[in-house]
């Protein structure tokens, strides 16, 4: 185990009928700027439920951020944030609005300072507001760490970055709201979990193993609860399960200690930055093409998740191996999402501009610092 | 899984050589009383260590913090603080330290109001100063919870409590402080570790795949690496693990919307109120009591410890339970630990006279609350 440095303040309060504790939660006399997305909160009576809650506070509202939330888009909402003169954010959505009003606290804590150049240097950021979060979609984990992923359209980009200024006060999770999800968010949602996890898990083993055993608690019970999610979406159990995996993949627990890849995210951002493919399916799609390509590095792992994810028990190690990959394309294309670029709809020169992109940025991805953009290639080639 | 609230706030910061990082952790001109034990850190350098990145901060002692803190030492504690005019406390030592220091800070952040009565009622807490901890020993997971156990002699009691307001700052956790442990504490630690993730996983099921696998993983990690300790007390990686296997065991990771049980603690604090037994031993001599009175309410759990913790595959679900009590106790006497009454040197009259003090309490324990004073002079019978 790495020697590590742990501190995750957000306060989770998880549960049916949970959003009511908004009233105490926000603090008192707060001006709030309410946050949310495409509209999905009107038909599902989360937005009733939190307006209700919220009476007595000051309220604004800024509406209209989209999945893979846009700068363009978090820089209005500071303007709102100003004119509301907000000093407090409430993000009532998925993962794209709390990682937007990520950035919305930061920007309006740190005015004077370009809200893109935060995100490609954090440490420019000198305060944010005090922010909290209703989530509806279990996936990204964002309700409970402090990272964000932020795109723009000109220069096309899309990126993540982190500040521990941006930890979320509080976020209620009511697994009651993703109950009316499309089958297709839950799905993507489910890929982007279990991608969290094997981020942080599939890599170079260091003798951690309370964090290995974690990670594998939390596949096992992703693979179990996310086909169950598919097949009977009103099971409110189910979706708790699947929400507080979705939570615990990200919140910093399981990858303290341990070296982290992100090799997946970083091509698959890449890919939904260019072709505007959904983040579950770009990583569903790269994901294979890494674990075939690090084979080698990633050895001692990927026989754990054979054995310990997969309950596979062929004597042969390469053939345990093949299968951990195969079962986890397998496992993908059950729940509707797609594991190609073909399958996804983008051409194969992707591989060549995506590869492009990388050697432009100087980037070495993955644990070992050894994906450059000669192996993102071969990566999406295999992949096509 | 039941509706559930988390939130720590505790900063952990783990490895090898990470004590100096005091000299940023606390607070800027902090006026810091230095609270330890009985003296083991002046052997093992970590007090030459606390020193040294104490530096340039108004620095006051208070030692002599003895395993069980008593009341009256952290009464005299609170005095020591007040003379020094002391705004920001450092635990240094094993949980019997950090259990102290939250009883110091509190009392010192609650004039006026008894410490005993912050004990028995902590609500009647209205602030408490902040603090940190140097962890020594490996058990309590004192150093990331808010909770604390507090003994007193007249009249004779040992209480746990606890308080939003007692979280610690930050912990400091280097497994090197840990080599020099003399066997007996670290056997204590293994079972006392054992003991906080069976009080919150052997109890009800009640459909919590995530909690209930990272119990076992704990559970598998600490009978794995307890007698790695044990016989290779060198081995620092070793000590990792286990050192952070008890942090997680009670940091309320594992807790999370299940039901906990807790009766193995209470009976046991009994004990070692009554007879000064150690805390670890007075646990091994009460849980296979306990499990064996509860077959039919933890029926389930049980038969989930048999397989996933110690891997036994009988078809028969009684031989099941059975096996996993006996593989318990020879696990815990294969630590020097002894199960008995008699081995720890207990007189058998201690099942009359503990359950009558239940009874004059008006206590029910357990998940289910029906483990009453029969229920507990039955089970201090069986381990006579």
């Amino acid at each position: 185990m790495e020697n590590f440095d742990f501190f995750n303040p957000t306060r989770i309060i998880f549960g049916k009928d949970t959003i009511g504790k908004l009233s105490v939660l926000v603090p008192a006399k707060s001006r709030v700027l309410v946050c949310y997305g495409g509209g999905s909160i009107f038909k599902n009576g989360v937005y009733d439920q939190v307006m209700l809650a919220l009476k007595g506070f000051a309220v604004a509202e800024f509406g209209g951020i989209e999945a893979n939330p846009q700068l363009g888009t978090c820089e209005k909402a500071v303007l709102a944030a100003h004119a509301h003169r907000a000093d407090f954010l409430l993000a009532v959505g998925g993962g794209s609005v709390a990682d937007a009003v990520k950035l919305i606290a930061a920007s309006s804590g740190t005015p004077g300072v370009p809200a893109w150049d935060l995100v490609l240097d954090s440490t420019k950021m000198t305060a944010a507001l005090p922010f909290g979060v209703v989530l509806t979609l279990p996936a990204t984990g964002s309700e409970m760490n402090n990272g964000s992923v932020i795109s723009r359209i000109d220069p096309i980009d899309k990126r993540a970055w982190g500040n521990p200024l941006v930890h979320p006060l509080f976020s209620i999770l009511d697994p009651a709201t993703t109950l009316s999800l499309p089958p297709r968010q839950v799905a993507n949602g489910i890929v982007d979990t279990w991608m969290h996890i094997c981020e942080q898990y599939l890599t170079t083993d260091n003798n951690s193993p309370v964090q290995n055993r974690f990670a594998e608690s939390l596949l096992r019970t992703v693979r179990e609860e996310g086909p169950l999610a598919m097949a009977n979406p009103e099971n409110l159990a189910v979706r708790a399960n699947l929400m507080w995996a979705a939570t615990m993949g990200l919140n910093g627990i399981i990858g303290v200690g341990v070296v982290a890849d992100w090799s997946s995210h970083v091509i698959g951002h890449e890919l939904t930055a260019l072709y505007g493919v959904d983040h579950g399916r770009s990583l569903a799609v790269v994901f294979p093409g890494v674990l075939t390509l690090c084979r080698v590095s990633k050895r001692a792992k990927l026989l754990r998740y054979a054995r310990e994810v997969w309950g596979l028990t062929d004597a042969d190690e390469n053939v345990l191996m093949d299968k951990a990959i195969e079962q986890t394309i397998l496992f993908f294309e059950s729940l509707g999402v797609p594991t190609t670029l073909r399958g996804c709809g983008i051409p194969s020169e992707a591989a060549d501009i995506v590869a492009d992109r990388i050697a432009e940025k100087g980037w070495m991805l993955g644990e070992g610092k050894d994906i450059g953009p000669k192996e993102v290639r071969q990566i999406l080639i295999a992949r096509s």
